[in-house]
This record gives structure tokens, C-alpha cells and sequence, in this order.
């Protein structure tokens, strides 16, 4: 909640919190504090977990939202913050039933940032429900949805030609959760490492999706795209959350990203995630005039990922029916024109 | 434009060029090289523009469009780009007379970016008028409309929560026009500084309507706004586009707001425009996380206020109907809720 002498506000958005993990009831905490919504159900998996008051589990006091197994019907503009998994494929059944039980869905799925280059079926399968339902879908979090894709657009803004982007996100796994800490393959060997990442273990979700959001909004067509991950490898012992890693071993990994449009490299993203790296966020725009933007410190991914699909759910209670883009959310950007949306690229 | 594999685009936006001065010819220059917009029209009150082609005004072959002094009836989805004067009440009539044709208007009149603040009254008549008309119009610019504020808010989209912000923009003056040069009090004595800021005649006009917009988006009603006004002065001879300015003289100019909401200092702007200074933009959250931006080099303002009217073209032609900010363009910011709109403070 933004303090100060706050607006009066004359009603509350109905929230439902879909997945009660670290992220689902950090934003069930955010809302819990904020006029203009109201957390009204809560639905988890979890046999622990059902039946708690969701208060409780969020670390407020009670509320009287007891955590059920089954999705309730959805009140008038009601929006539910869905948190459960990365992958498309696997939660679009999920969305689906949000959808059918009258939610509009704001998501923390990574794939569903940008669906359609996952999956087109899947994508175009929601986006006709989201319609016939007249409800919207919106993918989101830190990384994907604003970092590497959403403030890119809005720098471009004020462009008035755009050659193409490179972003540079530089995280600190010290100052991050273990699990991303195990993610970033923090205390492997070189060749687990090799091995992992070959098998797709390893390495963040959700570049891919960054890039598209980007290519459609500024109108380039990506015909090519290459993703490379490699180990940090510590020089000299380095304390990180899974204790010290020798000289050799690995503290960390490096992505790299290059997409192309028409023979041109037009996005590149360098996410290195590693212990005691100095946190930054860069980005570069190649335009008229060029933008070059720091974030000093860089913006820690797990408040971050809670702000942004917090302070998204009035824009999505209030958006146009269908499955959205964060291109729709920010509007402005260094493209003019009718813009080919996603669906219509997708069903080419 | 942004190169690359450009999407096809079906139809254009029909654009009509109203205020033919260096902002408005350089917007029509940028639309010209676009797809998805046809340049249909052009207005000035200028005898020597009046007849001419526009195509040739702004530098581009001729396109066929002649420059009148009557404003034409809008196409279905036309949109007039606005850039004659800085004051609402000045302009009010003509953007009258352009939803009365039949226009949606993107303007460069700072005092539009939020026009509840500088007068309710007209502000309410043209929302009215735009909603009657079905039409909407929107003020923008790179500063008021895009640095100072929507920037801002977009960047506390990653914020749980935001007690202030501070934003410092810093411009060489050296690096822009002449006429800014002469705004920015370059090459006055101490004296005649003092003088002319004293009576207005100095200084830069929005700092005020940026200050709102952030505030209202953010649901800090503003109850105290400071702003001051002051010379930066040589301490050795200095080079500027009005010739070398010696010591004690005055090189520019530095302006800085104060607004606070229930008693707390919650915006800071700092806008320093002066010779030989170097250009940059900062924006500071103070918030849940922190968040410090850096634009190197800045912004450049006379490129990116036709980017920005520009980039909007697409956006009013889509927008809802009424008196829109820049709050309705980029919809993200750490508030939640059913924010006031500005007209209903308006109407307090």
C-alpha cells in the first residue's frame, strides 16, 4: 500500500488466493493490508493446509477465509491470484477451471507470461474461454512479466526508433532464498553442473517469453533464437547459503540469450545469478535516442514478484476480456500501428 | 519506427497535424515514416504555412496534405496531435473545437498532463465534452507526461509499498535549443534572474501536473506544494549557445518541488537545466524494495517529447473515452483499489 492521506475507497475487489506457497501468501499479505480488496477465498492442495484460516497461514491474524480444496464460484469482479507452477501445460487446467468458475486469473506462471510461443494451442484455447467467459488471464511476476520485458517497452517510449535491446540482470544468490540458491546450481561440481543444465534442470524459466513480449510489442518478427547457460566457478573459497564452495566449484550460473529478426540481433539478455555478484539491473536500448538505464542494487526478485502481481490485480479486474500481455498493461512503447496482437501471430 | 521484421499492418490511424511549430512538425516526421498511420490533415494560424504542403514542411517529400486554418472533420478513429501552447486555458477552445470535429487529441500543452490541478472547472468541461463527444484526450511530453511521473509509477509497479520519491533530472543546456537556452535564463545577470522568475517569466512548466499525477495514482492526496526557483551561476567563463558567459553571470537554472501529503514530504523534484551540466535522470523510491535509477545522459527532451506524442497515437486512438492521464496509459503502480480518479478530487 502506497502511504499518505489515502483516497477513500468505496469498495473492495473480491480476491481468491489459488496456490499457498512462499509467493501466493506473500501477495494473500500484501492485499491482506490494502484498501480496495478483500480476500474472500482460499484454495490449496495442501491436506495441512485446508481448513486454516488463510489470516493465519499469512502470517496476519485471522480472517475468517478458510483454506478448501474446491475453487468457490467467483462474486462479481472477482480476481484470483493463481501461484502454483512454471509450466503452461501443467496449470492450464487449473486456469481453466478459474475461468469456468467465473475468476478473472492474475498468474505467477512463467509460460504464461507469453503462452503462445509455448504452446499455441493451449494458448488460443484459453484466450476463447477467457472471452466466452468475459474474464481476463494475465501472466506476470518479476522475471518474466517486468524486468526484461515490461520496463523495456515503457523505456522505449520515449524512442522514436528502436534497433534493438540488451538487458543485463545481475543477482546476488546470497541475498536470495535457498531454493534459488540450489537453482542456480550454487556448491555443484563443473561437470554435475554440465550435466544438469544439458538436461534442462537447470537455469531460469521464462527469457523465451521476456523476448516475445518485447519482439511483438516493438513489431519484429524473431526467426531466430539461441539460449546458452554456463557455470560461475568460484576463484577463491565464497560463503553461500549452502556453506563455502571451494576454488573451482560452482557458485552460480550465466544465461544468455540472442534473438534475431530479420538477420539482426535485436534482443539480447545476460541474467547471471551467482553468490556475492553486485546486484544490478541494466538496460540498454539501441534507439533514437539511446536509453541507458541502472538499476543500482538491482530489484530483489521475491518482493518484487509479490509487488507486481499484487499491484496488478485492479488492472486485471478491470482489463479487457481474453488472455493478456503485459503489453497491454503498459501501452507505451516505440511502436505505432495495429500491431499484430499474440493470438494472431500464433494462429499464422 | 522500429526496425526489424515488421508485422503487416491492415489499416492506418488517420492522423491530423494541429500547431505546425517544431514539436508538432517533428511528430508529423515520425508518424510519416511509420506504418499504421496516415498523415490526413495539417492546421496552423500561420499565413505563410497555410496552403503549403506538409510533407515539405517537415521535411519529408510532399505528401499531398495542405496546411489549413480550418480544422477538417475527423475520419472514424482520427487523432489530432495538439502542439500550440503550455496553458490549459489557452488551448481549451481549440481542443473544443477538435472533439467537436470529431477528434481524439494526444497534446504537448504541459498544463493538460493534469489539468484538475491548474483549473476544475475547464478540466471538467472538456471531460465532459469528450465523453459526449466519444472521443478522448490525453497531455503528455517527455517532462510532464513521461520522466517525472509516468516513469516514476511505472517503476513502483515492483514495489510492495512507496513513502516518496525523489526524482532529479539534470539537462546541458548546451546539448538543446536555443529558445531553452533563453527559458533556462542563460546569459542573465544575477539580478535580472531574480527579476524575471519572480514575475514567471523563468522556469519550466509541469513540475506541478507531474507532481499530481504520481500523487493520484498512488492515493497521496497533496495537501502542501512548494516550488522555488533559483540561477545556477558561472564560476569561470563559460561556453553556451548564447555566447561565453562570464563569471557571476547566469548559466541556467535550478527548480525544486516540495509536495507533501498529511504532513510527510512524499514528492521531491529536483530539475536542474543549465550549460555545460551533465545530463542525467534519477528516480528514487523510497519503498518496499528501494529502488534507484539511473538514466545516463539522461533524456534527450526535444527527441523524446515527439517520441512520446508520437508513440501515443495508437494508444488515444484505443483508448476509453473523457479527459485521460498518463495514469490510463501505463496502468501498473504499487497502489491497489479504486483510486479516485482526478475528476472526482476535482470535484471535492
Amino acid at each position: 500500500m502506497s502511504e499518505g492521506a489515502h483516497q477513500p475507497l468505496s469498495e473492495g475487489i473480491p480476491v481468491l488466493g489459488y496456490g499457498l506457497g512462499p509467493i501466493g501468501l506473500g501477495v494473500a499479505a500484501l492485499l491482506a493490508g490494502r484498501d480496495g480488496v478483500t480476500l474472500v477465498g482460499a484454495v490449496d492442495i495442501d491436506p495441512d493446509k485446508i481448513g486454516t484460516d488463510l489470516g493465519l497461514l499469512h502470517g496476519g491474524g485471522k480472517n475468517g477465509v478458510r483454506v478448501t480444496s474446491e475453487v468457490p464460484a467467483a462474486p462479481p469482479g472477482g480476481v484470483a491470484v493463481h501461484a502454483t507452477g512454471s509450466g503452461l501445460v501443467d496449470v492450464a487446467p487449473q486456469l481453466e477451471e478459474l475461468l469456468d468458475r467465473g475468476w478473472n486469473v492474475v498468474s505467477t506462471c512463467e509460460q504464461l507470461v507469453h503462452p503462445w510461443s509455448v504452446d499455441a494451442q493451449v494458448a488460443l484455447r484459453l484466450d476463447a474461454l477467457a472471452h466466452d467467459r468475459e474474464r481476463s488471464v494475465l501472466g506476470s511476476g518479476i522475471n518474466p512479466g517486468y524486468l526484461m520485458d515490461t520496463l523495456v517497452l515503457m523505456l522505449t517510449g520515449a524512442c522514436t526508433a528502436v534497433r534493438g535491446v540488451h538487458v543485463t540482470r545481475v543477482v546476488d544468490t546470497n541475498a536470495r532464498r535457498i531454493p534459488l540458491q540450489v537453482k542456480a546450481g550454487v556448491g555443484l561440481t563443473r561437470e554435475e553442473f554440465v550435466r544438469r543444465a544439458r538436461h534442462g534442470r537447470l537455469g531460469h524459466v521464462g527469457l523465451r517469453q521476456s523476448a516475445h513480449v518485447v519482439a511483438d510489442r516493438l513489431g519484429w518478427r524473431l526467426d531466430g533464437y539461441e539460449e546458452r547457460i554456463e557455470p560461475v566457478v568460484a576463484g577463491e573459497p565464497t560463503a553461500t547459503g549452502l556453506g563455502v564452495i571451494a576454488p573451482g566449484d560452482v557458485i552460480g550460473q550465466r544465461q544468455r540469450v540472442v534473438a534475431t529478426s530479420g538477420g539482426r540481433d535485436v534482443i539480447q539478455y545476460d541474467l547471471e545469478m551467482s553468490a556475492g555478484a553486485e546486484a544490478t539491473d541494466v538496460i540498454e536500448i539501441d534507439g533514437e535516442p539511446a536509453v541507458h538505464q541502472r538499476i543500482v542494487g538491482g530489484v530483489n526478485g521475491d518482493v518484487g514478484t509479490v509487488a507486481v502481481i499484487g499491484n496488478l490485480v485492479p488492472v486485471v479486474a478491470d482489463a479487457r476480456p481474453g488472455l493478456l500481455t503485459m503489453a497491454d498493461v503498459v501501452r507505451m512503447a516505440a511502436a505505432v500501428g495495429l500491431i499484430a496482437p499474440p493470438e494472431a501471430v500464433a494462429a499464422r
